[in-house]
């Protein structure tokens, strides 16, 4: 019996044990069920599990017990499809095997991901390094070639795929599309490069996911006709409108990037809106958050307390996204022929996660986990990836300049991730120019990590606010370069050095010490602790950041988006400052015509 | 440039074509959309129109109008989606063309359909006919696979495709899957003949539709999960329930064969059941009203006229079908990317069709057709399909017996398409069973057709109610044999040979005299005459075997279902008399044990 390779065989063995003439693996009794399809909660729902598929649900799935049949008694609990994540990623601060434990815990039993780190540092290994990681995992996950990474050639400098890689990894099964389109604007000035990979996805019936911040009417009607199919960027009630009337799935977020859930569950109450092309999302997850408050339990609960339909927002977070990337024959919702992703909790409201069934087995419960994740290794050269040849000394942070001041462009922080441009008359100290502390303009520098180039850019920001001597991180968006951002060049230096040397990671230095560290070895994105740990590490770096000063609420944020090119509106990569809406570089100086 | 070969240039085209840089085609000014995804209703909408697909929806499409842009002003009209036709039949009493011709008048801008009679008189060369013929049409036909032809080839006698064909037709991109699949019961013997054309669908990751009549609880689990997507056989309130809850795509049926929605969308109204499962469907059209009422805005008036949303109603007849077909990409709904299929509405709730758009054109206005189709001839064998070698002599409708009288089994009509086992006592004169008409008792023959074998069955039927001499056909579910009542067998022997020479028909014969005829040369099933023309004869055949004394409102359906061996619960095809349930041969004579 070769059923893996064989769906007719097994097609008609599931037919069998529908019927009972072949006895269950698992019978779930009596459960409120949460149908996804009809939209009702049904008392006293018997479902029953072989060979990992759901194959009977109804009032009595007595003729499928057999002596070995498991059976789980609900309880009357309510039972929903496992939750899925439709947009997130898992090479950011934790490995994806330990966002994977995490979630599992959390009634999460399928996510599609895109490695965009993974692949900003390591190209198309790295997306080779990524599917091999997830593959054999207790829940699904599923892939997304990456397009922020590299999001504009023109302006940034990490790696990427290829057309032509782009086209191979479309081939394989496990992946579903093309990751977010950040640089949109790229799509509307008809990239060659774009078009061919956008190609590649839309040929092999497969998605293009969009990420089409600030875009609106006729921009928003193009990107559509150019074959985007979603949007996570509906921050505010009125894209929520524009995105689902033109029929874009419309991805609402909350979770490591951004909450943005307060302002478009609203939106879609108060608009009555039809949801099934509403869907939750956490692009990405915390690590904190996740080992603290959960991740798609907390999504669809913050929805409920929002005043969402408790079945609805369970859809948003099951049915809807597998309608999405056309997998709703497999998964989103407890009926025959889908895997057996289910989860029972014990409240329906407060979204409290009991047991988790993946695959048909149970992989936690009451937060126990009960499934072990075969080890990974990763190869030296993952661990190994921050290409710097030589030590930074403090005058590489310096800026060169003559006279007694100049006027220079600053990178004035207006959130975490949206900055505007400020000029500012700054002093020069034997020929160099200075940071003002005081008023909070301190210097940034960004510096290539991946070629061996040598290559630094220094310039100047606001609204950071904190007033020790540097932080650095090797994370940021979709570059991972270093990026350091403080007001001593040899805090600076001394802090470059440090994730030199860890190869990845952040760091704060002030006065010559290191203050906080947190090394992140693979790929210089991820460390290879649990997330806990992780998270309580980011906790408390955003802690002292905000405790010297800073008045983000992630601090670490501003670090992680100022290479973010497809942002409003200045930005900075290793080859200069950035105007983001002209896709140019911008000089430092300031010059009057 | 090659738009039709090169996606990537189109998409681009239609990015220049959204921004305005290319001008539109065509541009919809100030309408009411009837937003599928949003489920709202939107004033003021512009849409604009370049190479026959949607590039811009919002509230101004004026910088997308240049010289040769053609503008239709709306004047507050409702536009909705072009209707879709989830399951139907277009080779039935009439041709493909001449239904195509009917639907573009009505809104109806892409069907799918199954060639069930082509095939079952054809074998796959009825297939490819029908493929060819609506191939280029103005509006969209998608093709499916017909399961139906052979319905059992344990009991019938009709022609099939084989898996190979099935295998090789799957390839084609506008076969969207395999048709319904009647003779459910042998999904769940596990019929291997089955079971691979079913692998065929899915490994082409293409539809197997449903006709899971009377099927319930674990059986119907049992055929979800052989990977069963839908079911248009739900006549009740429970069907609905059950069918929408195990996540079947639940066709709620208004056409040709039954109406069904009085019973079916109160169901959905009661339960609050989330909708975006239900479709409507005609399940064939029956020419006479497609003439007079309509066909998809027909179905969608009813079901609003039973209380429905018209929202919901009118995303029954588009968006669900085409997210049921995975096709929601390229039509279902008014957005950037779909092929410009619309319908402008001067009334939404008596859905008045005014101006019908299909692939960017208007293809209708007021009634009037504005699209010619292409002129389609079809090859002398097509047109001879009637293989009947020898006349049939009255004789051949005798039934031998010695004695007084006998005991047989009759065949009751309980519905048109319902039957029951019932046993009389008959007369024995001159040596051959006698029908009894002063009690309805009739003689009832199947003839094959197919294979020239002069295979021939005679029985008897009670229920039909007719006093006149004979009235035969060559169009029955799905067999397509000959098939004959009447209680004269003289008449029975003319009107068999009437239609073996017209090589195909409908006709009533009374004592020696054609009081009746439609020809349907077309593999025997279809008139090349227009609609209105075969309604009319089709209403004119059912009202004059009224006027003889039948009490079904449209007897002749009792002709058609009489091979129909996959409903309950005694058949009759040229082969014998059905248990349909045991799938057997009944004996005519009852023999007391």
């Amino acid at each position: 019996m070769k059923l893996k390779n064989d769906p007719r065989e097994l097609a008609k063995r599931l037919v069998l044990a529908a019927s009972g003439q072949l006895k269950a693996d698992l019978v779930i009794k009596q459960a409120r069920l949460i149908n996804v399809y009809s939209g009702e909660i049904i008392p006293g729902t018997d479902v029953a599990v072989k060979y990992g598929r759901i194959v009977y649900v109804g009032p009595n799935a007595g003729h499928t017990v057999g002596d070995t049949t498991r059976i789980i008694k609900a309880q009357n609990r309510f039972l929903a499809p496992g939750f899925i994540d439709a947009h997130t990623h898992l090479d950011l601060y934790c490995t994806p095997r330990e966002f994977v434990k995490g979630f599992m815990r959390h009634g999460t039993t399928c996510v599609f991901a895109e490695p965009a780190e993974f692949v900003s540092v390591f190209g198309y290994e790295g997306m080779k390094l990524f599917l091999r990681e997830v593959s054999g995992l207790p829940i699904k996950v599923f892939s997304l070639v990456p397009m922020c990474s590299l999001q504009d050639p023109k302006l940034g400098s990490s790696r990427e795929m290829s057309p032509e890689e782009v086209e191979e990894a479309m081939g394989r099964e496990e992946v579903l599309g093309l990751g977010e389109t950040v640089a949109w604007n790229r799509i509307l000035n008809l990239d060659a490069d774009y078009f061919r990979k956008m190609d590649a996805a839309r040929s092999a019936n497969k998605r293009v996911e969009g990420h089409t911040a600030g875009a609106h009417d006729y921009k928003l009607s193009a990107l559509a006709a150019a074959g985007i199919s979603s949007c996570h960027e509906a921050v505010q009630e009125r894209d929520v409108y524009e995105r689902l009337r033109l029929g874009l799935w419309t991805m609402l977020r909350h979770g490591g990037v951004r909450n943005d859930l307060a302002e478009t569950i609203p939106a879609l109450i108060k608009g009555r809106l039809d949801t099934r092309r509403a869907i939750l999302v956490s692009d990405g997850m915390d690590p904190g958050v996740l080992a603290r408050e959960g991740h798609m339990d907390l999504l669809v609960r913050e929805a409920i307390t929002l005043g969402l339909n408790p079945v609805t927002a369970v859809q948003m977070a099951s049915l809807n996204p597998a309608e999405h990337y056309r997998m709703a024959d497999y998964i989103g919702g407890v009926a025959p022929g889908r895997w057996a992703d289910m989860v029972l909790l014990n409240d329906l409201r407060k979204v409290k996660v009991h047991t988790v069934i993946s695959n048909g087995r149970p992989v936690s419960v009451a937060g126990r986990p009960l499934a072990q994740l075969k080890p990974f290794s990763y190869p030296a050269r993952y661990l190994t990836s921050i290409k710097i040849r030589d030590k930074l000394s403090p005058q590489r942070f310096m800026v060169r300049a003559s006279g007694a001041s100049a006027r220079v462009r600053v990178i004035q922080f207006v959130s975490e991730s949206i900055t505007k441009e400020l000029v500012w008359e700054l002093p020069i100290r034997e020929g160099s120019l200075l940071p003002v502390p005081d008023r909070d303009i301190l210097k940034a520098a960004v510096i290539d990590r991946h070629w061996n180039t040598g290559r630094l850019c220094v310039g100047f920001v606001k609204g950071f606010g904190s007033r020790l001597g540097a932080v650095a991180s090797s994370v940021n968006f979709d570059e991972n370069n270093l990026v350091v951002i403080g007001h001593r060049e040899a805090d600076m230096a001394q802090a470059a050095n440090w994730i030199r040397q860890k190869q990845g990671g952040i760091v704060i230095v002030d006065k010559g010490k290191l203050l906080e560290t947190l090394p992140l070895p693979l790929a210089g994105t991820c460390s290879l602790k649990p997330a806990s740990y992780v998270g309580a590490r980011l906790n408390a770096i955003n802690q002292r950041l905000r405790a010297s000063g800073s008045r983000l609420e992630r601090p670490l944020n501003a670090l992680i988006f100022l290479t973010f090119v497809t942002l409003p509106r200045i930005k900075m990569t290793d080859r200069g400052i950035v105007d983001v809406k002209k896709r140019e570089f911008l000089p430092l100086f300031v010059v009057d015509p």
